[in-house]
């Protein structure tokens, strides 16, 4: 991960289950070979797979000197809290993983290299503080570059955050590579991040410049693909981050989208004391993206990606037969039933617009 | 102007007429008072009246030397560049000023304060440089917050970026003002806060905290108003800067909107080499808008502000009234004609609102 192969400790404290620790459960899924140990005083002693359904035999334990056993060479800051700071008992933590020599990932809105104590400290120790929402240096605007790519471009949009896009379309590309269909990942988070070595995490770039960002990644992955997955963020419907997805959508100007929904989830989270607003009906929700996509290049919604992680298997099943009869879309969970059904309708697509310009 | 009454020397080089030097005509227009000299060679030994419409006999002169004969004591940089950054051969002209003494004042994306030789130069010479465009340290995410203030907040919206946005909020707060209404102006962009001495410049805000900063705005000004006037960024259409437009208007949450349009302007600003979209009818975007603000809150647009600034007296007339007629809203030209038939409407939409609370 970033650079080389890792003995990774996962920092998740307190939070290490399958819908509060984001980061944890995605690099567990997608890097998991690199992972030696999860830290969560509150679970240590059992399994990452019976926290958080993920992940195996790696072992839960409590501390940093817990996972010394399993030999880590660097901490992995595993949460995304709102908001992006550290929480301040970790920084601790973080200050102990340099002492032991450790090199740090983060993918925080404060960076961690820019914590003149903890710098000195990572000097002084020879280890590595890498911020990987950290934005790049170049800033460029958005012109729609993106709307003319020859690749297929397919952006993963939600009904709320922490929905499973990222889990979408790196589902996606595998059932998309196992079909031979070359199919690029991009990523615009910090879990993508880590998982792909590569990306920008667009919420932490100055907002000007944030569909600037993202068409310079399609065009880039598209160069080299028949298919480019945009991972999605937030949502156009989010009170907090609606700004950013709509760039997001604007600045990657998709031909197709698959949207993404946890079910049983009724209200967005938006990590407020007061009534937080209801998630509209899927059919609302596919219908108001592709109008806003629209406003820069048409896109239709291919399919449904049904996070069904709270449900038992009967419930998951009738999950999503009842959202494919009442949205007419393919409906699958792609962490449960593999992404088959959305990866063929993309397959369909993308037939449909070779042939389309073989005619034109 | 920022803590200080000053003597401006506005720098304006090779862009100072009505459209492309919009800080400029900007702060003469609201702070012409201030504004010794503009800046811009091409245009030396006319008035800026000659050359922009506005500012009277106020000189343009060729440089900071023949600036220096009506002893200027602070430079602002006044141009809005797409992107932010300050041209290399401005550079020379920064340096040049905090030589003979003067504060700086700037809004761009790229800060003076952290050039490390002009901080330097600043320093030895006792002057101020000041970004008007660094973000405010605190870092809030929305959540709808605005949605409820007592105040009737109101946002102007554009069909594009640089069609009047600013300007038909300040002609808006000075007709409520007149009407006895309690009127207070958020500003959003560089320009509005040297007209107004404060605001946050939200494209240079880190994308994640945008509709935050404009919320933390928006109650703040409610506290003492009747009427909060939010001056909009950008167009919820435009390819790079829509997601600043949306979180602006989810941040804000406004209760309605005015439209903002140049008359004659068919095709975006986009200041890139390829074809730019065309602008929607104003119709779409009066649906749109108030399609994208039901996501958080319903709102509704009240009325049409027209940019004529390229038209004569006849065609102008013309223009509003073809507007007036096509959309069936109240339309002006804020500058031309008074913003007075929008003041009205957004006084009756207070009332209605008023009426509806009493006998709620």
């Amino acid at each position: 991960m970033l650079g080389k192969t890792r003995r990774l400790a996962l920092l998740a404290e307190g939070c290490f289950n399958a819908t509060d620790a984001k980061s944890a459960v995605g690099v567990l899924r997608y890097r998991g070979s690199e992972v030696v140990a999860v830290i969560d005083s509150t679970r240590a002693g059992r399994t990452a797979q019976a926290c958080a359904g993920v992940g195996g035999d790696v072992p839960v334990v409590a501390n940093l000197e817990a996972a010394a056993a399993f030999e880590p060479d660097t901490l992995l800051i595993g949460i995304a809290p709102q908001g992006g700071a550290l929480p301040a008992s970790w920084r601790a933590v973080v200050a102990e993983a340099l002492l032991r020599g450790m090199d740090v990932i983060a993918g925080l809105h404060t960076f961690l290299a820019d914590d003149p104590e903890l710098a000195t400290l990572a000097a002084a120790k020879g280890c590595a503080l890498i911020d990987v929402r950290r934005p790049p240096a170049a800033r460029s605007v958005a012109t729609r570059r993106a709307a003319s790519v020859d690749a297929l471009v397919v952006l993963t949009v939600g009904s709320d955050c922490n929905v499973g896009k990222m889990t979408t379309a790196l589902e996606l590309r595998a059932a998309l590579q196992e079909m031979g269909v070359k199919a690029a990942f991009v990523a615009t988070g910090q879990t993508g991040i880590f998982v792909a070595d590569r990306g920008v995490a667009i919420d932490a770039v100055v907002s000007d410049f944030v569909a600037g960002a993202v068409e310079d990644l399609v065009v880039e992955a598209a160069r080299d693909a028949e298919v480019v997955l945009v991972e999605g963020q937030g949502s156009i419907h989010h009170p907090g981050y609606s700004g950013v997805s709509l760039a997001l959508l604007h600045g990657a100007c998709p031909d197709a989208m698959i949207l993404c929904h946890q079910s049983g989830r009724t209200h967005l989270k938006t990590g407020d004391a007061g009534p937080a607003p209801r998630i509209r009906s899927l059919i609302e929700i596919v219908r108001d993206h592709e109008r806003a996509a629209s406003w820069m290049a048409p896109a239709r919604v291919l399919g449904l990606s049904l996070n069904t992680c709270s449900l038992d298997d009967a419930e998951a099943k009738r999950a999503v037969e009842h959202e494919a009869h009442r949205t007419g879309l393919p409906v699958t969970d792609p962490v449960r039933y593999g992404a088959q059904p959305l990866a063929a309708a993309i397959v369909r697509r993308l037939e449909e617009r070779r042939r389309r310009a073989a005619s034109a």
